[in-house]
């Protein structure tokens, strides 16, 4: 059911790389990547489970609001990440020159779905 | 010269709440705030910038490109952080109903000047 979704979503938005679904321990769920070169996607996504935890901890303490969506823009790959509960988030990644508003929006509409198969 | 841009910057954006322009040690050079109930947007950025700091080192470990552009969504806000060189980003703060698209092409629009009076 989760790699369903995961694969929906890399392969319906032009230049998808990967998508994962993944605790804030950096423990993935399910995952779907394309090979990409010299580039090890999961990995990416570990360390990306890190920086979140401290972004939420910093929106934690500041109160400034419940974490929803991050993203990440380097010169190679863009990454958005959607927060789905307190423990798990989903990260989509793609080629920089992807379609970054057709990401946020699948992203956004397997959301919910992915929540409930969750709780 | 930098007070102007930041300025510039937050009054031209729908919801438009704040800018700095900071280094990743968490000293802002320059600064522009509207009161914001409940809330230190400064101590925001500072927080912020450790973020950043990780990310930044996290992209060179995992040879992921260089960052460029980090946005956080809440369910209070929108900031939109821009990299400006290797010691300085600016970041635009909007209340979450603010005009991401605006706010996005004005850190666009006047990072070059910011980062060339920087050099």
């Amino acid at each position: 059911m989760f790699s369903e979704a995961l694969q929906t979503m890399v392969e319906e938005t032009r230049g998808g790389a990967g998508a994962v679904l993944m605790g804030y321990d950096g423990i993935a769920i399910d995952q779907f990547f394309k090979p990409v070169e010299d580039m090890d996607l999961q990995l990416v996504a570990v360390e990306y489970a890190n920086i979140l935890k401290e972004i939420k901890k910093t929106a934690d303490i500041l109160e400034s609001g419940r974490m929803e969506e991050v993203t990440i823009k380097t010169d190679r790959f863009l990454v958005l990440i959607r927060i789905l509960n307190d423990e798990y988030f989903v990260a989509l990644t793609l080629e920089r020159d992807g379609n970054f508003g057709k990401a946020r929006y699948l992203l956004m509409r397997e959301s919910p779905a992915l929540k409930a198969a969750l709780d």
